[in-house]
């Protein structure tokens, strides 16, 4: 049983599932196919299959010729999950969000399970990739397994192994970013170490699924920690008259013991404002409570309104309220040179600057729409920027620092410049504000 | 002024007082020296002064022969304070503890300057490289200059330059750490810049003294805060069944985003378990509230009753309770392979032993007799260690882990050993514990 597996990988004629072809999927589909897999791709969603079937990217850094060359070699999207049993290999990579009350929500995984449910069989390996708490392979996967009367070990692989994606990184990829796995057998293990080598430069095998889930948690709990202390740090360096950014680059510059992290209007993204909780849920269990990663939290989501505070401050100082003034939010994706939306602070700097009365617009050329998204509604298009765009506005706020913008024609045109990423440091002027 | 004093260091003719002559102040003599500049040590301590004249190393770091040479190339310590004089340039390199209020006592900077006052004169340079809050050298050293008539900038330089010394570093010394400097005005700066280029590979110039004060800060900060972080996951993976080390250890091998801190049972040292403080003691007139440092240091502080009650518990699983067990305490230095006790951690877990009614021993072969210590005392020398020696302990602890320990012959012979460096990490025996 094993033995097939492994040889059908050693000799890339297993047929690879990716279950979720979003930001995780769709780069890990790419890799597997590059080195010559068959890779079926299952999506619940008919218009994101539609659109990998046409050679569509639906994600702006990989582009649509990357899509193009996967289908024309032997890559298929599909929203028939009967056709899991097809596959040798399963991997879910689907989203695992919070519900409102900060808590896990697993559906899309536990929704990815019901519909495989029926078609696994012996001889397969499932891998779970989602963010998830310690203890969710075991809690949550197993079952699944062993009610089709598989055992793990035996006649199925059972792994976890955590996604490092990090969408825009110009260094590392999919390949090069080595690839924690842990099993639910030593046999388990071993099958899923052979799948991932097959087209990653370096698997880390660790000793089980718990472990694997927990190395992807502390990951992200260290970067909120981290971005949430230079938050904190900011904030005190403001009142000391200090430049937060200047002293974050001098200190990067102690060559052991320290690792630059930079504050912001808040985070973003799919994963550093949500994992952490992962782990304060499930410690929870245990009667432990998780006072960095809620210190962090908390300090990084009162980002937003600290920014708020800045921009009413340096209004005032200029006899004007934000009531009735006009705002251009510059950058609303969560980070730099993306078009991703999720969780981005932007938004949340937005809806307030909206509750403020403010009369809002922003200027992002990576989101030309502002898009439908569950919690916020703007009715907006992107504002394309000059100098005279610049100067109608009381107020131009930078929250995210994308790569296309003139930033000396911003500065040389803005009224009032709120610079929330640290890119005027070290100018002095009238116009800019840090925030 | 400032010509004859770019140009004296330019020569390496100026002299140079170091004011302190401890961890920090004797690497610097040591460096400024080795370029060719007259170098005068001034420090309080008779016995300190005749032990350097004499050629002798107080630091088992910093070898006999290097203070022998020092001596041989024009190096001179003295007590004799009205010799900062001949100095054209000072630097304070005194420590800078809490009070038992954990507040700033700034007595050793304060009792440096009043030494040194009467003797400031036009052309000198005055640079404090202590660890302090943002503002000293404004609010307290500049009063003496201008008390001495002196303008800094005009006829006097003041700088303040952040000592980044790291004992033990086998990668990085005085001359190799980049070094920030800021001063009060610019032509400060200028002269500062001045001389430290003459002997340390890289300047880093900031905007202002204050930016240099709390770079220091936020990279002690930044330490403490993550060394906090890893101390909390280690308690959560504890009750998880998981082991941190291992967890951390993959983690490292994401090769963005992520920097490995470690667990231990607690924080020792001069700077790490103090510095932040200094920045907690300045917020406060700000009415800030600095929280990071404030639980890092909450749980730092907590891990020596950690290392306690997990020591309790596995004695306890074997019918036994700390009351009148032999425990031996391996490794008493803060860290590994130095023989520097200030604030070591495991110097709190000896103590709670002893309150706990342990009969308490320690190895550790740099600190071969238990130190006078201003608030520890112990009667102890240190135990050679033997497998019979091992054996005859009902729990050794491992501290600190230093390089000359055998470790195998530990692990074979000891009944039972708490781990709290995560040195046997990945194995699995009955006698092992992680703490």
């Amino acid at each position: 049983m094993i033995q097939n597996l492994v040889d059908s990988i050693a000799n890339h004629r297993a047929k690879i599932g990716i279950l979720g072809l979003g930001y995780v999927g769709i780069p890990l589909a790419q890799r597997i196919n590059e080195v010559g897999f068959p890779v079926l791709g299952l999506d619940v969603s008919a218009e994101r299959i539609e659109q990998l079937n046409s050679g569509q990217s639906p994600i702006k850094h990989i582009p649509h010729q990357a899509i193009a060359a996967m289908r024309n070699s032997g890559f298929e999207a599909t929203g028939d999950f009967s056709r899991a049993a097809e596959c040798d290999a399963l991997i879910i990579c689907v989203p695992t969000p919070l519900n409102k009350f900060r808590e896990p929500d697993l559906s899309f995984v536990t929704a990815t399970m019901d519909s495989i449910a029926p078609y696994l069989r012996a001889g397969q390996l499932l891998s779970l990739e989602s963010t998830t708490w310690p203890g969710t392979t075991d809690e949550v996967l197993l079952p699944y397994v062993t009610d089709a009367g598989l055992t793990p070990g035996r006649d199925f692989f059972l792994v976890y192994s955590p996604e490092r994606e990090d969408p825009g990184n110009p260094n590392f990829h999919t390949r090069t970013i080595p690839k924690v796995v842990g099993g639910h057998t030593q046999a388990c293990l071993d099958v899923g170490s052979v799948l991932y080598s097959a087209f990653i430069d370096r698997v880390v095998p660790v000793s089980s699924t718990r472990a694997a889930e927990m190395v992807k948690l502390l990951e992200n709990i260290h970067r909120s920690v981290n971005i949430g202390l230079a938050n904190e740090m900011k904030i005190v360096a403001e009142r000391m008259g200090l430049d937060i950014f200047e002293v974050v680059d001098a200190a990067a510059t102690k060559p052991f013991g320290f690792t630059p992290f930079y504050p912001g209007p808040g985070i973003g993204g799919h994963c550093i404002p949500i994992d952490p909780f992962y782990l304060t849920w499930k410690a929870r269990e245990y009667g432990l409570h998780t006072r960095f990663i809620e210190l962090a939290g908390e300090i990084n989501a009162a980002m937003p309104d600290y920014v708020i505070s800045r921009l009413v401050s340096a209004l005032n100082a200029r006899q004007k309220s934000l009531a009735g003034a006009k705002v251009l939010a510059l950058g609303i994706a969560y980070k730099r040179d993306v078009d991703d939306m999720r969780e981005s602070p932007s938004v949340f700097v937005m809806e307030r600057l909206r509750e403020w009365g403010a009369l809002v617009d922003y200027s992002d050329s990576n989101v030309p729409v502002f898009p439908r998204m569950r919690e916020h509604q703007f009715d907006l298009k992107s504002v394309s920027l000059s100098p005279e765009v610049i100067a109608s506005y009381d107020a131009v706020v930078l929250l995210t620092d994308h790569s296309d913008f003139d930033y000396e024609m911003i500065r040389d045109n803005a009224r009032l410049l709120i610079d929330t990423r640290g890119k005027y440091r070290g100018q002095v002027a009238e116009n800019i504000s840090r925030a």
